[in-house]
């Protein structure tokens, strides 16, 4: 029997978990809790999902409002057997008291603190230590993308130690209106930035060190590294460990993939839900090696990243596969996640 | 047998009109011209659309780039019964001879002149005289626009004279690393603007004046319009003039659609590829009526608007469809276009 | 004896007017009060501004900060004849009744109601119902703006109607960190828009109708009216009707003037203090008149358009000068503002 | 007798430039040569500044539009004894034959090539070897930045390898109507970008590499470095090597400079001209040290960074003053640049 799984928050994230669970041949999706009455909910219902009320208020405004409502959050979580919970930050430690007297299993966002369940999942990094636990954490967007990234290259022996940038996007589009940042940079205000030590409570043994600034966009993060690698190597000994890993995909600067702005269209192109690129997008031909130093800049989808690590956290709490890789393959495939994202050039010969 | 659709220029309209003329029944898509050799033209491959050179330079420089070049352009017109032009502006009156030549029929789009094809095209204002025409110009989106919704009140003999202000998002995603607008707005260097006297190419009748500015952002236009009525009406009035007019759709500021980028948003969750909005989408609850004055604003989405009309104006060339209320409705259904973008509040009962 | 000024809040709009008060050979500055501790109070002291803490608790985190505190806002007000109350919106009211009980006469900001103070303030419109009160309130600076213009018309017997779109800047510069708008337009959620009515406080006789959206900049509002005329009239009629009023400039198109940047840019070049621009900026070269029907745009700068309303509100209050033409007289030339902002061409003649 | 200066470009760096030389004591500003017509020039004559016409046909299009042309750029060159070239990128080979033929000294600005000149110039690193020579290139606004910061490490023997992500602004505020990105970042094609490499042509023992991204904001740069240490330090050591070195300012998040707009908004507030900010700002309380590692971010205005080392390079040209610290004082205080720019705490005490 498929996986009964519930969502709690259908924001940025609660949106797209909620449709690729419901892509997903072995799960199927319960519904979703929400506190707002507005567009919102409202597509969930358009959309065929049914909608619980959060809290009781919620639910009041909610039929106020005309939203059909198919339950409490109780009512929810009864048919679940595990709940994603993609509310606003900070409210998980209360909500996770809530799931574990209901009984259900329970993933959160990297939004949460590691401590809240005592462990971050990243699929390819340790899909098996999370096997059949109460909780665990998928960390955020630029986490994943740092483990994604960084472990390849540490699983391939090379990395010695990571310094990177990290140009942030200043708020999702869905909030521009409401808040954002104009015309300047805002650098973080202490260094190191979070991402780097939040990428050790999944890979402890990385020596990374982040600095970060948000910058005057919505769509997407720009990463900037410098490696410094175990040995000098060539520039195909990194793009090999970069390609013997999954989730990360290729860009290049030649094909005028030049901006994070082009990518986000290419994904339009190839028919991507909501332009969602689940993959590290990283530039081949702008990844520099020099002896033992390595330099590269990638890009993250901040709002579809974590998808498919949400995907596989859901499989191995509820140990429907036991197999990260054979977790991953499958998530991979029913979302059409791509290594290159254009056909391989095919020179036409004349004859 | 369906229409052979040939497309030149496969940019921001051009990929749009081919996925319409894919999905509709009546047609085939024969293949795309185009002269780059980039990610963009590459995704049409990706896509399966036949790819040919616009010019013998670029099918050198495709095929030395690797594109799998499908012919030339005189061979894609050879297949053709009507060929698109979404080349950039003003290349169009030298595509109209080699049309001419090649014996297809030809529908342009607004960045080309009423005088290069004699008849500017809005579906629901006069399919009827561009039926078996050679070629017709389907107007801008900004004109589109302005035609459906005055085009509206006019027919319901409403609208006395109408003058508005057109907030223009300054470039398109897809080149908004290479040219935009920083921090600033715009405004035309004349009054009126193009769009109004453009207007006039489709509805002669109509008394609008139009000013424009560009506004710091890439995503849809906003047009502000003060309407003087022929007589005092009743809001109701207007909102039912414009219910009984095609291709527009009621957003409302209470389901928290306040802003342009929660509408883009929305087309995103609603499933619509490449959040296309099709329609033009009228705030119904800012709209106010006093007296014999009406004030009303509306959002445009430039890259998907006319995409319906291009559809409509290739059957009425071809006269594969001899009314244009058919057509519409089938190009309506086949797109999925709407006129109200969320469910219907069904109040719950309790019983 | 020179009036002696108080302001209660030193934030875009308490500095500059700090700094006309300072320039103005009948005022002085006792000093200015605030609840703040960080830079921005700090460069009031670096300037040689007496600091006084607005409340008891700002005073204790401006002594543990180290910012030099002159006394209580009952001391600084106990200095003071006027004081000109810069707080952020809403405390107006409450700040009254300390005024009030102080003994000084208020001059607030458009961000109050017109109902607090009961007069509204616009020098050249009604700089005389203003002589003596204890109280006005110089209105926002898009009313401002109106006022000047369509009064100047109104004035010259010529206006008939006015219906007005405002682009309105998203946020200041100096809060564009923390919040603001990106990559869109927020249109106001009513109409008419509130400026319309507001300039009504000023203006009664106005029959003015507003509509409003904040687009994605940070300087400077751009307004676009329609214009019905008492009678067709020419192009130099309107605009002489608008040389003849006070605080309008005149920019070109044709002189490069082609966007808002261009001109915050040209008031740098001039020298202006934070690039500040008194004046209300009219291109006339893009002013077109059509029967009896006027179309113009024009700029405005929200932070600095209403200090020449501020400082001639405080002559008025104070009944320093008892005419209001003296008064905007001494106020324009102190503070250097211009009708033309670029030299007369003198064409150079061969001889 | 003052040594007479010209200036060839009267842009963004030329205006500031005019500024600079005419409140020196030591120089005098012939006149400015340029080839526009519109406002930007014109603000020059509304100054006070002699505009030459810098081609023959500009000369005619000046007369023809009104501005007063004082003669042509050879005849501004016949009367100076230095040119400054601010002219855009890449016209400066031409321009050098000019200025040799007519045997003025020339200044060129970091659009040029090292090899245009053969000597790059940054005043701090070295004045010296400038001295009499014929030309030198004032080094980009990103490179200044980067010889101030690192040099002062540098000589403090604390540096061994520096590695720099720079985002950098887009495009400058007076252009950002006709040019900029929009709603992206545009990462440079190529690792190292430019800056490192041409850092050395004025510090050849630097070990130091750079890669660069444009971000959607008109003002100011913002870099962020990794410092391997030559051994490890104390943070207060680092700080004192920057204290230590010329025009370097500190700024710091816990006064509320927390982002690049509040600063060019304390510019303002300081009564700076343009808003100019001519130091590099180090933020002090981000700056991190760990072990042999510092990290550190700055802000660099890139409009006005190279003003004072353009002054220098005109001294040590036309050896005005033979030492490069004197010469950097005086600019230093005519300019107003400081090392602090809020006063100093001084904490109130009870008594």
């Amino acid at each position: 029997m498929n996986v009964q799984v519930a969502i709690n928050g259908y924001g940025v994230i609660g949106k797209r978990v909620a449709d690729a669970v419901r892509a997903m041949p072995d799960m199927d999706l319960v519904g979703v809790a929400d506190v707002t009455t507005d567009w919102r909910v409202r597509t969930a219902t358009e959309r065929g999902i049914a909608v619980f009320a959060a809290t009781d208020e919620a639910g009041a405004a909610m039929v106020q409002a005309g939203v059909p409502v198919a339950g409490t959050l109780a009512e929810l979580l009864a048919q679940a057997d595990v709940v994603v919970d993609t509310t606003p930050k900070k409210v998980a430690a209360t909500n996770l008291e809530v799931y574990r007297a209901a009984g259900v299993k329970a993933v959160f966002q990297g939004g949460e603190s590691h401590a809240t369940t005592g462990h971050s999942f990243v699929a390819q990094a340790n899909y098996a230590t999370a096997l059949g636990r109460d909780t665990t954490r998928v960390v955020s967007c630029n986490t994943t993308s740092i483990v994604r990234v960084l472990g390849a290259l540490h699983d391939a022996g090379l990395l010695a130690r990571a310094r990177g940038v990290l140009i942030r996007r200043a708020t999702d589009p869905a909030q521009s209106h409401q808040r954002g940042i104009m015309n300047t940079v805002v650098p973080e205000g202490s260094i190191p930035s979070h991402q780097g030590p939040d990428a050790r409570t999944v890979l402890p043994e990385l020596d990374v060190v982040t600095m970060a600034a948000k910058a005057a966009h919505t769509q997407t993060h720009n990463h900037f590294w410098t490696l410094q690698l175990t040995r000098p190597a060539s520039r195909e000994e990194v793009l090999e460990a970069l390609r013997a890993a999954p989730r990360i995909a290729f860009i290049r600067m030649a094909d005028g993939l030049t901006a994070l702005n082009t990518t986000v269209e290419l994904m339009g192109d190839l028919g991507r839900p909501r332009g969602d690129m689940w993959e590290v997008a990283v530039w081949e031909d702008v990844l520099t090696v020099e002896g033992d130093e390595a330099y590269l800049t990638y890009q993250v989808n901040n709002e579809a990243i974590v998808i498919p690590e949400t995907i596989d956290a859901i499989r191995a709490l509820t140990q429907t596969i036991a197999d990260g890789a054979t977790s991953m393959a499958l998530t991979d495939e029913v979302l059409g996640m791509r290594r290159e994202f254009l056909p391989t050039p095919v020179p036409v010969t004349a004859d």
